[in-house]
């Protein structure tokens, strides 16, 4: 890993190439746009086959995983294209001049969104498809009309290169300018990027060490930019006592497959379980990860270093104790790990159990009292999302979800985190230090959002305007003209 | 100046008041919130005369300035409530649980946006209603159903204790709870605000100095927040040749109003105006300043000294001339400068030329061919706003509005960059160094949505959503179900 590295020159050339596109990509009409994006997805499926086995071979990740992920990451780019060909993101305003208005005459003002401009995007491990190079970030920063610099995750440098050259060629081919999609290697080349000058952006999924280094480099630049970090998240799962007690071993069992999905590579894993105290003994959790005894491979040597350390941390706490110890925990096909602690050890000593351990591993987190329960709710930080098992007219559930909701993106009732659908309503975000910007997802269709500022015009001619803010309303945007939607 | 301090003692009480408030504060149905904002504007319109005495007494402004400044601050926090009402803010948007959905079964998803916690706002000097202790960030936070602590300006201490009063009276009288605004003084106050555990954002219109200081404390805490900070701005205007030859001695006559208009201590004065080389000689631009002789009281001595310095720096520029000698500069009432420099010297050295001199003082610049205007225009970095004065037809202007859009949130047609109406379509921001936060305006009615963050709940049974997603829909929200917009 981290062989492949760009030059110093190579680095530029990829920046200054998206530098000199950022103006004709940007300003491309959005059924084009569109058209760009779809073009891309369509490269994706034809190479699927080719992609998959070198996925495999990099990631050690399954076919039939991969070849999902590949509809997944084929299946965003098209919503983006159908996003982009809507319109709505531009979020055109038109505010006519008003001699009454009450402060004072209102001048003619239109308003549209733009794209910030190059940004840089910086690759995970755990999706070699979904969070890489043709992922999420890229697809909305694309849809966006931001050219992107493409930092590569070193667990699958060939899979991406293969990508890139896809992606490159099938935008060309669909009209975008040379240099709207680059490729570069390597930490060295990644903090070139985010301290660029031509960089507007960043975009960053993985690690909160290595996510919080890079948004740190953002904002101490001469010009500051925006840096959306996803940086992973613990993603606790609280059980009511209804819900124990109505069906308590498929809870185990359902969250049993929900940790161990993928040897837990995903930042959605649920990595702590909250159930009421004497509901079920040690036995009776180990039992629950008997269907789960295989173990699966983890990426690459860097994220089993990782999860062993971690780990072996939850493992050497004093008021932490091993349910199932896995096999080969230091291997690269570790069985899972369950351990166990008290409400009261979450809420005593947050630090000391609340940190991500990535990989196949979970706590199960006995409380004593509802009020307990609620008090370990509060000792978490910010969240990807937060789980309630409860059943109907349960009045432990009501006051967690209040407190969950205060703390995370998505806030799931009687389901598991794992899974991220891709939609308008999904949130995949949350407080620090889930991620470095509250007010963004960085999946589903807002995430374009992260990308664009907003531009007025004032008592501009029609001939000088944007197409987009012209009377005649040449693109067929939806639009909002004095406070009110348009044809409404 | 800067002899009000608040205590550690204090600023602590005013911290804890506002987070133990942001729960209840947060989770008021939006026409209860509303019902708070009117409340604010009633009261301050009711004070009055009150509050424009002791404004002038602290700010050098004048009285009709100032009660017109009532006025559009009441109006704000009105539009604002109005906002509320409306709901469009909370973008409510479901997806129903779909089991075709393409890449997966897609379960239902209901997203809103939530506050996000205490807000600090720091006041400014130069609007001391309107842009200070209930101005545009604090309306547009408390809109979004964030506390507020307030950072008063040095420049008018008294107002400000005067005016949080009646903010504070009337927030509780219309049922917000206690500590749902707070006003503290300082500059270590602020510092402490900022850095503040319970503080989830912040907010300030300034200097670029004190902003980009300001916004690094923000984002070196060990959990970082958002830092919407306005730090000025150029407004550079462009004249093209056309412009000048149909109309050159109005042009300079708007000019001269626009730059001096209340001491030119607005972030929107237009502080360069290029003009074709050999259109006028120095006589004839001085005769455009015959008008405003009489000079006008600067704010304060922080001011004052920092036009001095400022102005200095400018008159001492090798290249650039002084065309009109302000009398009194150092003192509290200067008359206007005119300096002249060329668009030669914009480009060879922009540093030399392109930083703020906040107060009665702006720059003429001529170019000598069109291209040479536009370099000049590419030479400027992010700014609140940017005009150009040309004639129908006019080759000239499209290239320059191509340009300045691409550097401004706010780009004007034949008109003049001082007054910011406050609207739907208004953007007050702009690129760094205009501000920190390229996608926020601070201006218009999308300036609360600096203060939202999209919280997602997945299946969640109808009773334990808030009220904003509940199925019936109690508020009657606009809401966007499926990705359309409901009952459209």
């Amino acid at each position: 890993m981290g062989a492949y590295q760009s030059s110093t020159d190579e680095v530029k050339r990829r920046l200054d190439a998206a530098w000199s596109a950022r103006e004709a990509f940007g300003s491309m009409a959005p059924h084009q746009r569109a058209e760009c994006l779809r073009a891309v997805a369509n490269a994706l499926d034809a190479s699927r086959d080719m992609l998959v086995t070198q996925a495999m071979a990099e990631s050690h990740l399954g076919r039939d995983r991969l070849v999902g992920e590949v509809g997944r990451t084929t299946f965003q780019l098209r919503l983006f294209a159908d996003v982009v060909d809507e319109g709505s993101f531009l979020r055109v305003c038109i505010d006519r001049a008003d001699p009454q208005w009450p402060p004072g005459p209102r001048p003619e003002l239109r308003r549209m969104m733009v794209p910030l401009g190059p940004v840089v995007v910086f690759a995970a491990s755990n999706f070699p498809f979904a969070f890489s190079v043709a992922g999420g970030d890229t697809a909305s920063a694309l849809a966006a009309g931001c050219p992107v610099v493409l930092k590569a995750h070193p667990g699958h440098p060939v899979l991406s290169d293969m990508t890139a050259e896809l992606v490159s060629a099938a935008l060309l081919g669909a009209g975008a300018p040379p240099g709207t999609f680059g490729l570069i290697h390597g930490d060295d080349a990644g903090r070139a990027a985010v301290t660029s000058e031509v960089i507007a952006a960043g975009a960053f999924t993985g690690s909160l060490g290595a996510g919080r280094a890079l948004f740190d480099l953002a904002a101490a630049r001469p010009r500051p930019i925006p840096f959306f970090a996803e940086m992973g998240s613990l993603n606790p799962v609280f059980v009511t006592r209804q819900a124990m007690a109505a069906r308590g071993t498929a809870i185990l069992a359902e969250y049993a497959t929900s940790f161990t999905l993928s040897a837990g590579q995903f930042c959605t894993k649920p990595g702590l379980l909250f159930i009421p105290a004497g509901s079920i003994d040690d036995a009776g959790l180990a039992d629950a990860l008997l269907a789960h005894q295989d173990g699966a491979p983890l990426l690459n040597g860097h994220i089993q270093e990782g999860f062993v350390e971690r780990l072996h941390a939850l493992q050497g706490q004093r008021a932490v104790r091993s349910v199932v110890v896995g096999d080969r925990a230091d291997a690269t096909s570790p069985t899972p790990s369950l351990l166990a602690t008290s409400a009261a050890t979450v809420i005593a000593d947050p630090d000391a159990v609340l940190f991500e351990c990535f990989g196949p591993a979970s706590v199960v987190v006995d409380y004593a009292s509802d009020a307990e329960a609620l008090r370990a709710a509060e000792a978490f930080g910010g969240q990807l999302t937060a789980t309630v098992h409860g059943e109907a007219n349960d009045d432990q559930a009501e006051a967690l979800v209040g407190v969950l909701a205060d703390r995370a993106g998505r806030v799931i009732w009687n389901g598991w985190p794992t899974g991220v659908s891709v939609t308008e309503a999904m949130v995949h975000g949350g407080p620090y230090p889930a991620t470095t910007a509250p007010s963004s997802t960085s999946v589903g269709t807002a995430a374009i959002e992260r990308f664009l500022r907003p531009v007025a015009f004032q008592s501009l001619p029609d001939r000088l305007l944007p197409p987009a803010l012209q009377d005649a309303n040449p693109l067929a945007l939806p639009r909002r003209v004095n406070g009110a939607r348009e044809g409404a």
